[in-house]
């Protein structure tokens, strides 16, 4: 039982906040500002974007979430969890280190199932930051929180397969260098229940791929990166590009979605800890009713809780990363379903409650927080929202006493 | 002990809710369609909303909000209760029976307080819906929730006052329409701390007076009434635009916020019905792991615990409207403090919960729910924070036992 | 709609809080002694309460529970609902007035559906304080939320019933003036599912009636009240002993609980308003850090939080007893649920904090705080567990959406 | 970053387990009927006890919370958490090894402070199991949670040192074998507010010593360990008996504190964990409305919910006491402080879930669930309430960002 991180990551960490101090930090208003001085926030990425890129790849932070040795920084979860939670502390910090989803779970999908060809032609150029993927697997007009509902068909037609069918919440396709979806559907309305979906490879300007529109959440556009609804119109895609197989799609989303869930906690532990940061410099410099907001009691035990609950949400992030890593993901997943349960809510009290001390200007995007909440909301919803979770988390529990 | 209301409420709440079925909800999204077909959603007020306000005057649901029966309905505070809610039920609903913040609260303070001169120019105008008004307290630079730390200048100079400082969170200063703002500020330092305060009419069009932004909430403009940031470089305004006389700005203040943070509070109790609404409609229409989401514990405990919380935070508010009209807004102060405090948490639940029930449909724009959320969030903070009207509670309470 | 009791309420009120003052209060301690001054605390009642009952009795004070004109009071739920929150600020208080469950139930069941041989022999003397009663209705060895699992047997024999089975939580049985149960049981297992039950009379003293042992509460015995687990061996009572007829127990039951539940209800509130009054008074004599705890803005909190709960169970209790009041049991059955699930967990919260407030006398029996926790807490169990009840409440509401 | 104990803890902890089935839990019920089965609960040990102390010598699980290598086990704290988990989940367990409070904490002060000669005549007898002892901080007429606040007094005469005062919630007091009590108190009024109190050895046979009462918890009396109030009235004792020096008590007071703390915390969680096996068992085996309980969504979401909250204030424990161990309690006194406001709440939320999960019998004592929350909640008070202790935590934050 050892609570201390190695040598490695400890420079890594320092490297780390050296790099958000020098360069994120101060560019999180440059980025917003080049965004809104084009004529439409979705046209172009703000230069200053590739630019951090660049340095962040000069420094060796660059794809640091690859757990693969040879497409990148071969880190165990343990080792990357309190990375990942640096770069959480600012939303525009994940890209700039390559680290921002969907294209990390895309990467690792390919990393781990993809051939040869599909490795060539999508994963290199995504290792390098030269283009953005999406992932299409939700669907509006059924509760995708139970992936058996998914209802996109994908029919194989000689050497093609046609897709056909509506997603949303494809984030990152407004993005203009997303390129790629790795697309969700059925394969095989027959096979038992957890055999009938497949992944395949979309590239985005095949004929019959329509961005219908982009989906706010809380009134941001989060652009350009966006969530978008997507139709599919019997699209053809050449047979190669499905992913490992027919009826291996369940699979792999389970093998995708663990990593990907955790990468979430991670930045939302960041988002939790840079709010209370916030929030204790903020009640430092303003006064009501003669004293400090920091005297008041009520204040104090925004901090205190907000304190408790970040530290031990980090733990147990900590805990399912290293269970990822010695029984491995599947073995993990009473843990990940905690943690996953836990992250979001927790961060979701913290930036409250940071937002309510700074009044006003919580609410506004005078400070961060307001955006930090929204980006958090979703996360009780994606990739499965709380209460199927807990009730995985219930099923197992139970197991062991009946 | 009687829980039940007149017949003229009842009779006023059938014609509210018919007028909202056919003529409100369904131009929700026209309103939006016309905002965003402008080039800038800030130029011009959507056609449709003059359309319906014409239609309310016409069928006598018109300036329901103020209790004078010279100016208006006459309505005591419990008659109008159950009236508001309904009004509170749409975001687009209040203006439309001209019955919207901050509006009716500077009509009161023109009612009650204003000169005949003041009444003519101004309250006239607000109360037939031809132009729209601000309310200038707020100060980005001092925690505004101790009234008394307002730094805005105002000086007398001859027949005139000249008025210099920074006001921000006015809102409804972006609608092309708002002409006039109630302005709070200092005309005397020395004086006690209660009365250092005036209220002073500001013509939006008055030399000095530059809005310099308009602020986000949670990332909606809430284009075209928005919140705005407002200088006002040695604005110069005739000796008559003083309200009621020098030093007497906290006393209309406290006039003035009794009435308008109830509203607040009906309209909430409004926004958590309708929320609750949406919540049962679309938990009967959707099904995941084999039954409806209706049939779930976890959903079923979301349905209960909102309609108990809803049902007694409206009982509350009751009961303070209640209390203002028979002891006075003053004697009621203990039960405005507590409706302020209850309502708007008990609608972020509420709201949260449907939220959580849609899921990614939730925090986007084809529900209501997340801009619901983020209005509801303001009130929080907006006329006081929760914190400072827990702090009132307690003392009042405390003063009973010592 | 109007907040206000009638004068005959406000001259009741006023005579209850004043015998609370000069006779309850004071003689909580004595009460308590003198159960501990007998070498068992089951063997008799403390002469105390016989001298209250008296002078409670002179006073008018008696039977205020009972809606009915020639046995009892006569008044309405409303009107009884501010007289009862005053008896429930004492444990010892409801006895006093004879309005003490589970005797008040068990009048009126037996106003109502009794036989006037019944009356003559268990409500008369039910009515003028001389025996107690207890109610047998829980089981063992089933979830008795659902109340379709009652095992109890009661077969007809010729002129007799053969009643055979275990109950356990029969309050008050530990009484030795408690005389007469009525029990709930199936008498046809072939009738539908709600005409299976009936409910009896049977004597304690009949053969066969064995108290097995009194359960405690927390540690607290509650006597010479308590809890019984009682088994029934073979026991028979005359025919005309069945209340109402063969098959009427779960409508009997329906009719008993609403009131029975409100009043608990009641009591709870007048148990959070005592609770919040020990806790002002506590904290403005207390001391620590260099202030008296008052002046602390977490115990701030505690205070505020404390009386806008209790305020609105209040009305919501009100609420329910209008409803009760003015279209029937039936009818109000959600609004019955609300307040069931409502006021326990608010006088819980309420008490807890006055606990910690109180520091480690608030746990100990110096203060009167940690008994009146303990009790709460068997409310969100007992007539119902709170799952039950919002599953009820969510039950009815989806189906004004459906 | 190891979330793994060492073979050697592994290896105690399948000692503890496999003792706790055969010897403990079977014991509980004994130990209570052998209390019992006296004509007073205070007047001897249950026989078990010492059979137990015995068995558990005989397998070297014996003052395994000493970290000193001489006088005990050895373990460090991490080492020492998981097995005080274990000895958690039975209130009997923890004397049965010898690691109950307070004779924990005394035997640490004589270990760390004590001379040679207070080891001789009282730490040796204390780490034999002996005898016990108390600990006598808590005052009735000051709020003790400052321990600036206290006022007992001790004077030198001479060879003597004379002390005076009143005492209350000197636990374990009421046990027969109790000999010797570590008094708090104030040998010099005059010195800085940190060097006033001083820490003496008083045996409880020396004259003016006097137990006035002996003060229940919930109801439950806790003999035959108890909690008790007890006068000094001019009672004397040699010089030798000071602890460390004049001026040192506090000091001590800290240094104590901190592995107190963190023990009961431990102890905590195994108590939440047991807790939640019973809960999860019982709902296998009950059924309402036509489902197990544990088919229920809204028990799934008690369980989950208990489960991610002990989770992590398991870890969170863990934490704290490596930092204890790597850096030292003073230095670590801010996760100490973290812990001890989360273990308390944690668990009485988990046991709260259980006990409603067992309906009835839940506050009974036929579950043990009862019993343990009042234990759970003295500890939200005892050794600094929660809001000290928040209060703590967020100073210590602040003052990184000041």
């Amino acid at each position: 039982m050892i609570f201390e991180h190695s040598e490695k990551v400890k420079n890594l960490q320092n490297k780390l906040y050296a790099f958000m101090e020098e360069h994120v930090y101060p560019n999180e208003k440059v980025f917003e500002q080049q965004l809104n001085d084009q004529h439409d926030r979705w046209r172009q990425i703000p230069s200053i974007m590739e630019e951090l890129k660049q340095k962040a790849k000069d420094e060796g932070l660059w794809n640091l979430f690859l757990p693969d040795n040879k497409y990148g920084a071969g880190l165990t979860n343990v080792e990357y969890a309190p990375l990942c939670e640096i770069m959480g502390r600012s939303l525009i910090a994940p890209e700039v280190f390559n680290c921002s989803a969907p294209d990390t779970g895309n990467m690792e999908v390919l990393v781990r199932y993809g051939s040869d060809e599909q490795k060539e032609k999508w994963l290199k150029p995504l290792l390098s930051g030269d283009i953005r993927s999406c992932f299409s697997m939700t669907e509006p007009d059924v509760a995708s929180s139970d992936a058996t509902n998914i209802e996109m068909d994908i029919k194989g037609h000689g050497d093609h397969y046609v897709i056909h069918g509506r997603k949303w919440w494809s984030s990152g396709a407004g993005d203009p260098r997303c390129k790629i979806s790795i697309v969700m559907g059925k394969t095989n309305m027959d096979a038992s229940r957890h055999e009938q979906q497949s992944m395949i490879l979309v590239p985005l300007d095949t004929p019959g791929v329509k961005i219908e529109r982009m989906l706010p959440v809380f009134g941001y556009d989060d652009a350009p990166h966006g969530h978008a609804e997507i139709t599919f119109d019997q699209v053809r895609v050449p047979k190669e590009n499905i992913i490992l197989g027919e009826g291996k799609g369940f699979a792999i989303a389970q093998g995708r979605l663990g990593p990907g869930r955790i990468h979430h906690c991670m930045r939302l532990i960041g988002l939790a800890e840079r709010s209370l940061e916030e929030l204790c410099k903020r009640v430092q410099k303003r006064s009501a009713f003669g004293q400090p907001l920091s005297k008041q009691g009520v204040i104090k035990e925004w901090i205190a809780d907000s304190r408790v609950e970040i530290e031990q949400a980090r733990l147990l992030t900590l805990k399912a990363a290293y269970m990822m890593d010695t029984v491995g993901n599947k073995k993990a997943k009473k843990e990940i379903a905690m943690i996953k349960v836990v992250a979001p809510s927790m961060a979701l009290r913290v930036i409250d409650r940071a937002i309510q001390a700074f009044g006003a200007a919580g609410v506004s995007d005078d400070a961060p927080l307001a955006r930090f909440w929204a980006t958090a909301r979703t996360l009780r919803i994606a990739d499965g929202p709380d209460e199927v979770h807990k009730a995985q988390i219930a099923k197992l529990e139970l197991n062991d006493w009946n």
